[in-house]
């Protein structure tokens, strides 16, 4: 039996609301590694509010992913052949590797994946967790952007998200106080009692904005933003002079066709707010501390991770709701499964689902 | 004949556009100094944007006017009497001293003016513009928020104002290609002849913003924000990744009842753009320097300084609307002139028209 290569394609543009409709899984042959290509065989995939990003026409920090070409993700792969000195066989990398089951990489720059050191072994989940760019989105917004200071409050929102969830630990770790938001009562308790946030509010209950209030008592100091739209609005409202507001993502804005401000705009100017935008992949130089760092902090219990997880590589398209909807806590991956294999006569499978792998 | 004073008092909130007669004009006697007061006739008072936003009922970064208040204003006076050490009668003061022709210093903190320094001798207009907060907001704005460097587009707003047209000859010294927008024609072309900026828009071109972009060939660096609304979205629009954006005013807000945000706010993600809101009360201290280097500046004719001059404390209401319609050019000022004198009986003149002081 043959195997064969999943991969998901963009076949139209999202617009509002992200509709799963618009990829599509196809399989088809396994690719054979050029001239100083390799073969990765991908084991994870990351599901980030980008990825919306990543999909629309116009420009933004990376090209659009192309009309019919395969979506664009961060996975953590395994070398199985290799025309290029620097990815050996039996290799783990993570990188650009996009949705799909075989990636070939050495020839293009986008794909140009990090090789993960053999030692410590660094489980995929970490890789893209924790240890990945979501913990590094985390730890260089909050500290070279946030700069808190102890005894600061921090306000994260979407805080039990990948991203959110890990900034709430590390500021704890400087001696702030941190209130985040997130969309349960449950999500709010395993905030409270897993994580040490000294507040969380449900941004369900309609008197979230009092609730927020309440629980800052001495304004905000630096607001960590993941949400955008009212809760923004609202975090600003709280925030001191001198603020920061480290502008990390608006997944409320992405689904959005219009976009638009905070109507408190003003309040920027009249407090002095500095606000910043930033992209990790600016930060990709300084991991290896960041990372040491934090595996440090893992050890010592001081920092804990969540994933949820989704098996199966064709369930990508439908688990990136999750994000937009609030399902996921934690970090969402998708392991990606047992690629599916030639049918008789060698014709390919299309949108086969495979059997979940073995635990 | 006795002198009497003139007091400008804020008798309504604003509601949309700003209304000189939300503002009274009410002669009354002369104050006395009490213990550790001293006296102070007003010469030349500072129009301000800001202004606008004291007359508010929400506070912002002062506490907002009184209502049924004398108006709060920057301006520059000599001390006619005094019981305080720290001013000597003679000297110079610079500080919130109100729109009246006296005021009373040394006992309130919003009050406590700057001594200016008998020598170099410096002009009211200069002490209340390119010297004072005018172009101090246009120094610290652009050098240490903005951080221009040589070769990079800096785009200015409002630029025929008093701080934009400072701002951009300051960017101009720092070897920055300079485009500004302003209301009219000649405002425009006065930027290009005698300020040097390498383009200027005219806001009510109907193709303004193609005009921008096209004076913007590589993109805006740091966009000096004095404007606020379509223009500062048409300046984000074209800012480069890492762009910086000072957010000194927003002068197209101020009338509005409802806040908005720029509609393209996401690009400020998506572009890592950093913006810092200011005020400059907060600078202060670092004052002295800056105002050595803008000196030397004028000497060298590198920064010219402009004033559009009212005459009579009583013709400021009405002067200040010319800021939101763009009418003046330069640093807009009001030169106080002789306070009336007591009528027969003593009764006070009110709001009678002072007679233009001599030339």
């Amino acid at each position: 039996m043959k195997q064969m290569n999943r991969r998901i394609f963009l076949r139209q543009r999202p617009s509002g609301d992200y509709d799963p409709k618009i990829l599509e899984c196809v399989t088809g042959p396994v690719p054979t590694p050029g001239p100083g290509q390799a073969l990765v065989r991908n084991l994870m995939l990351s599901l980030d509010p980008t990825n919306r990003i990543w999909m629309r026409e116009e420009p933004s920090y990376l090209p659009p992913v192309k009309l019919n070409g395969v979506m664009r993700g961060v996975a953590v792969g395994q070398v199985l052949a290799s025309n290029n000195s620097k990815y050996k066989v039996g290799a783990t990398v993570a990188g650009l590797l996009g949705w799909q089951d075989y990636a070939l990489i050495g020839t293009d720059d986008e794909s140009e994946p990090i090789v993960l050191p053999p030692f410590p072994k660094i489980p995929p989940a970490q890789a893209l967790g924790v240890l990945g760019t979501t913990g590094m989105t985390a730890y260089f917004g909050l500290l070279d952007i946030g700069r808190p200071k102890r005894g600061e409050t921090v306000f994260v929102s979407a805080a039990a998200g990948a991203v959110g969830s890990i900034v709430g630990q590390i500021a704890k770790i400087h001696g702030c106080r941190v209130v985040g938001i997130a969309g349960t009562h449950d999500k709010c308790e395993w905030l409270k009692r897993e994580l040490g946030f000294n507040a969380a509010v449900c941004r369900r209950d309609p008197d979230w904005r009092a609730q927020m209030k309440a629980a800052c008592p001495n304004g905000i100091d630096v607001n960590f933003e993941n949400a955008g739209g009212e809760i923004m609005e609202a975090a600003i409202e709280l925030m001191n002079n001198h603020g920061r507001l480290v502008l990390c993502g608006m997944i409320s804005q992405y689904n959005k066709a219009e976009g638009s401000g905070p109507a408190n705009f003003q309040d920027l100017l009249i407090k002095r707010i500095k606000l910043q935008g930033f992209i990790i992949l600016d930060y990709m130089r300084r991991f290896p501390l960041a990372q040491l760092r934090m595996m440090w902090w893992m050890k010592r219990g001081l920092i804990k991770d969540q994933t949820t997880l989704v098996r199966g590589l064709d369930k990508a398209p439908q688990a990136l709701k999750q994000l937009f909807n609030g399902d996921n806590t934690g970090k969402l991956l998708v392991e990606i499964g047992e690629p599916p294999t030639a049918t008789e006569g060698g014709s390919a499978a299309r949108g086969r689902t495979p059997e979940p792998p073995p635990a």
